[in-house]
């Protein structure tokens, strides 16, 4: 045991631990090996799946690829649809020791997946149109952090900054450049011109304005300096500076309006909620990175009910009999 | 890009993955470049991490695996430890090359486990002293439930359900029955009697009582089926009967006394909350499983700061220049 | 006055005593005695009654029995009108001897009638449609409780449970069986078994479920007994039990009709208010027993202004002098 | 049927009705007949009752008359006690078919009583030791008026406003003059003379102040003429002059005291609630009639359980079964 | 300085010492010196006024007194118009030595006069086209006593109480008697006879009625004696009687009418607030007197920003740079 | 009238109009008048006066120069002293004609100033022994601005901003620099630096440091310039920007002392009210500048009441005849 710990890269799941069932709950393999010997593990049965609220349902594929080999009959929404509270979202027919032991992980999956997708849904319908780009990967563990990105996309959302959420989605990733870069370079202007200089000419030039100077000063520096190079500047106001307000917002945009610069893009992020989105956007902003409301959304919680055995409805106290009509679902496998 | 995808197993990162540095934010991996050009990739840095709240800190040696064989010096807190808002729990000290582009992973583990340990911790204290047991991992993505089971015995909880998770801490799963094996069985009491038949001798017999009858009922029959092997019951009623009451936990227990099973514990899990486990512990519940309440935690948000470079103390606006004293932090590489 | 105390049967008061003025308050027996001695007891006067909020308009009947036989002329809503509040509900001319005595028993029966009856409405409303029953006797002293399920009827109730109460009314009363019943028989399906065998024919067979076992599953065992002989189950689960709740009537109806018991009605009581009773009949629920919440009404406390003396408009202060036009009101004797 | 309603006095019941068992649920006398059927209506039970919540206990006597010359063993709380929530505060045991039928009446009789006292219990209390009278008989059905007083004094009241209520008690009512016979002599003043003169030499002589003039106005135009005979001044302000506060019962008794009446006694009533009688005491007040408070107190729901049948522990779901242990309980008969 | 102290008759400012800047902060003439050693005093600016919340303008006029003869150019909202939070109300252009020491008083004239006309607004259109009068003179300094009837007046008012202040309008100011003159007369209808026998005969007679007796009661008496002459009684009822309700209103009303005085009108005061006004008015309250809700309104906060310098657009962090588009403005001077 | 307004410099009242009694309540002048004719204006009287709710007396030494030179006997509070809600902290023994016309006047001062004082001591006990500072002359009307700062002054301001306030009490004026003068000199250090050079040499040198830059780095280019000579720097940030936080304050003590700059004081100022106040204060924060708080202080209602007429005690309605013991009052004329 020792060795298996020392060695150990990290304290996530491989991929490989995954699929042999090792993230599940203890009580599935365990209770597998009593249904063997009383000849039961084989036995046909029909287990439906529900949330506990209205959401965006996000994880199909996953729990699909996970799935993927075994000789069951899966009913469900398709990835990205909207759900409602208790209505059934996946329906799995088959032998029950072909997924029993996978509960654990497919309910995971999907309560994370669709917590996540969910609350990014609700900033993207804040924004009313403009770009909201996932910042949540900081908050979460790395072992899942393209999975939160893709979730956001599902979502709604324009684009992530994890590196390999992009990858495994086909896109480019999303950002501009961290405090610490402009720290290192001791000034924004200095920054900005040597990121100018130096980047690919089709990477977009959008500049941090909140590190040594008042926001509005230093972004009137930036885009002097840059002229129509500079696509955007971006507020991150942190909170001992009141964050970023619609205040803000409307003064940098007279501010560089006035100064000629009106192509200017306005980036905000730090603590946005949907709330706040709205507001900021009304003020002018013109996209939007969304980090801790999405990352920091709860699971929502997915129930799996064995609904049929053996070809009766059956039920535990509480769940009504037999599978549940829905219209929506569609053969997935 | 098809091809990655098509092959691939899941969304998660592996370890591999993790350490190339391909889940960090996107901007790291760029400015990077920039800092190259200018020549300034090496420049001697000291971050300093802060978390937005109180909490118990957690991941901090999944931290030191991310970074080790790096030329780094490391102070903080250790694993485990309760922290304070706005108290510096991690401060790095080296070249920013050498980690400023795990800024996103470092964050990411220290936000996620510390929230997910210090909501384990709640639990266990409304438990005063009964064993509280992690049953998050059906809310999370698979590859984070060891890391979330992890985090919880950190936080105090005596053990978790996820196998994984216990084999990388080197304790025994915890787990009881599923509803699906019950129901499956057709009838708890065989399926009670099945399971004491065949569970090799050393395994705690706790079933599950809520599946089919009136918890108090079936509590009784499988208690004076199994005599002095039963160890305990496990009450999880669905929220479409109420859930788990205080006057029904006093309830089972006066029957299951009255009948001669004073040894039979009541376990108690369904919706838990610290405030519903102060309750039911006072009605006489013997232990709990916790699953929403953890895993639903929100990341505890954690920033990383740049106070010095080059050794001149600096920092972005709002934050104060140079290193913050904190005679807690201890060598940790 | 020993004697009378150790002689009489009970505390209430008898019809005799209330017709003699017994109940009234002691200062108008004796400002009567002056009003005789300066020769005014006979001075003739208009009073008015009116109620402190809207309601039910209950105790007409009563208070005309009370004063029959009397030289009076009284005008008046009808019993079981809706009223206004501070609406003049009732208008009393002639001799203050007449009926001075009296009002503090008019009031009372008028405040306590209307408090109940109004109550009982709200419930029908609640109901939308569906039979409400007046379960409400074992809250209030036995001299009242006819007139309580009078009330409620008039209130829109369908009847009550008190045997009195329905024999005044020329009403069949309600009822099921009692918990007590059920215990002594020692099993709900036996219980259920002997008391359709003994009950004549064209009593309704409603079975109380909650009393040994899950109501699910005892909704069935007496459903599959019985067959079409039963007309309903009674869920009048106890709070210790999460009381009856929507999803507990949604899981018996689907239940049973699973099995094939379409006929079979589900009869809901045990601490309904409008508010409940809207929900459980949402889903599914169709008919209800209530009883605190129109036994636990506040009477709606009523007045009685003198508004005329000897002909001349008067009032006391905060009131307006002379009678309150209010064509709503009919000669009632 | 319509004899029997057109004969009748009243829709109240009589003693001989109660006693006859008329005013029970229909479901006791209909299930006793199946009980008898199968031979276990005389089956040996123990029946406990328990209130929902604390008060003062009320109607013990007129249950013990209800019950009196039944072979039963009665134990209980006394007359008058505080009971705690769910404490058990009577407990029955005998032949079923001995006290069966009497259930509703017997909590019928507990709760309405209780509810009474225990109103007035929270007036006295407030009130800090200075007199308060129970004024109540005018909101409830004359039939219980003589019950609520009883209640009342049990509570602490020091008496109460009905006739036949204080006749029961063997007490003298209590009652000051009604506004009707200040309206019809037509000054207060005036009346108040006429009174005095009038009424035995030992009759409190106590005033009723608002009728025509201001209160301060009218309580020196009365104390003046009749000096040291006056007892005191009755404040019953109506709603409509803002009823009677503290700063009225201030200048009130300063004027009087201005005037040299130190010995007049003011007397407060009104829509007395504890937390005006504390306010109206400090401010002055002497002694304090109360009405709604009490008479509108909801009924304190007791629930009747069988604990015991045939000498075996039992109980319905939610509730445990046997007697529960109570050393406050004392033997009543 | 002593004998400036002992002098001086009053605390507050004299006009010439409004008009000599003696009023204005002190760092204005001090910084006015160090601009007058840079040669910078007769900068042109353009300087805007905008306010923290809607309301009625009002001060127009004086701070066009204080600046005439200046060479300014003036554009602004006129007196009594309707303002938006944050829209610019005055713009003033021209030498900075013209107008900088005055920014104090010309902001404080604005403040405190629209904050008063923004609460007489309010209570006007409570009061529905029933006329209000300004009673607030007794709350503030006699100093801007007529500033504040003024402002009322402009805010829609029908006049004011203070003398000086409708001398200043060129109105007749408002009012009836005071409680002093009826306690020294001794009683409230003989100081009626002598205020209408002595008063010109086109004073209105409005007599207050609250001060001995019973309103109702003494409106009838005053109404009775004085007859057609009578316009109207005044409630003014203390808060230690329950201030003047609607009750109250409406039975003063009835029983005027009744006398045959409907003719009489009802003036209400005492503690009104706009809600008050609104209720009275439905009563049957002809008209208002309005202290505290007017007097006690704070300042609405005026803001003077430089926006233009030397032809430049300029502006503090927080504003934007340059005037402010406002097609509201018309030139003032 | 057309001439007597075109003539008037303002609409605030002079000295002389204010003591000839123009700014009174219309109806004390024509109620004088009917006294007279009556012969009684020159009653004997006492008068009390006394406040709505707990405060600082001000205003008592101009109460006292509006009467002076009168036959009146005065006692009271002293000027500055603590008063409780309802407490007597005047009263006037004299001729009514000798001050009856002043009522309003009288009040007036005292609520208006008392209101300010209160306030004023508010802001000062949160501010734990630092410096307040009145800055509330912008938001009242000049002709009280004066009263405004010698109000805050008795409530323990140490000064004020008004000119002519600190005049009338032999104190210096406080203020810094406004907001338009660094505007018009372009750049903040320039605009410190001509301030030190002009300024005599006993003049603090505080320098305004939001106006373009953020407010650290202006605070470091301004203390870098001007060293020791520098006293302090002032923190005024506009809501714009979020306004002055405690954590701004902390950052800018921090980068002061960082640099060398320990004996620069932080002076805050921007919407304060107690509460922030106390946390400025903690925060670091040496001195507070109070504007909105103060002047927007609602007047603290002062009643008179005459309680005794030629020698016999007497009041209205809801008070107390005669005169109300207090032994805190002094004789003051």
């Amino acid at each position: 045991m020792q060795d298996f710990l020392t060695d150990r890269l990290l304290f996530s799941a491989t991929h490989e631990e995954i699929l042999r069932g090792d993230t599940s709950d203890f009580y599935f393999p365990r209770t597998m090996k009593v249904l063997e010997q009383v000849g039961k593990d084989n036995t046909l049965v029909i287990a439906e799946i529900f949330p506990c609220k209205d959401g965006v349902l996000c994880g199909v594929e996953e729990v699909l690829k996970l799935l993927s080999g075994r000789s069951l009959e899966i009913w469900g929404l398709k990835e990205g649809e909207l759900f409602y509270k208790k209505e059934v979202v996946m329906r799995i027919s088959g032998q029950y020791s072909a997924f029993g032991v996978y509960e654990t992980a497919i309910l995971g999956i999907l309560a994370s997946s669709s917590g996540w997708a969910t609350a990014a849904r609700e900033s993207v319908l804040a924004a009313g149109g403009s770009p909201v780009v996932s910042f949540g990967a900081r908050h979460v563990h790395p072992a899942v952090a393209p999975v939160l990105d893709r979730s956001a996309v599902l979502g709604g959302a324009s684009g992530g900054s994890c590196v390999l959420g992009a990858r495994i989605m086909g896109m480019e990733p999303r950002g501009t450049m961290p405090h610490a870069y402009i720290l290192i370079m001791g000034d924004t202007l200095f920054a900005a011109q040597k990121y100018h200089e130096i980047l690919p000419e089709n990477a977009p030039r959008i500049v941090l304005v909140d590190t040594f100077k008042d926001e509005a000063e230093e972004s009137l520096r930036v885009a002097d300096a840059l002229g129509t190079a500079l696509l955007g500047v971006r507020l991150d106001t942190p909170g001992e500076r009141g964050r970023v307000t619609p205040e803000l917002v409307k003064e940098v945009r007279s501010r560089l309006d006035q100064a000629g610069h009106n192509h200017v893009k306005i980036f905000a992020s730090g603590g946005l909620t949907p709330e706040r989105i709205s507001l900021l956007k009304e003020a002018g902003a013109d996209s939007f990175g969304v980090g801790g409301y999405i990352s920091g959304a709860s699971p929502i919680d997915m129930t799996m009910d064995l609904k049929v055995v053996d070809g009766k409805p059956i039920a535990k106290r509480g769940r009504i009999p037999g599978i549940t009509d829905n219209p929506r679902l569609i053969k997935l496998s």
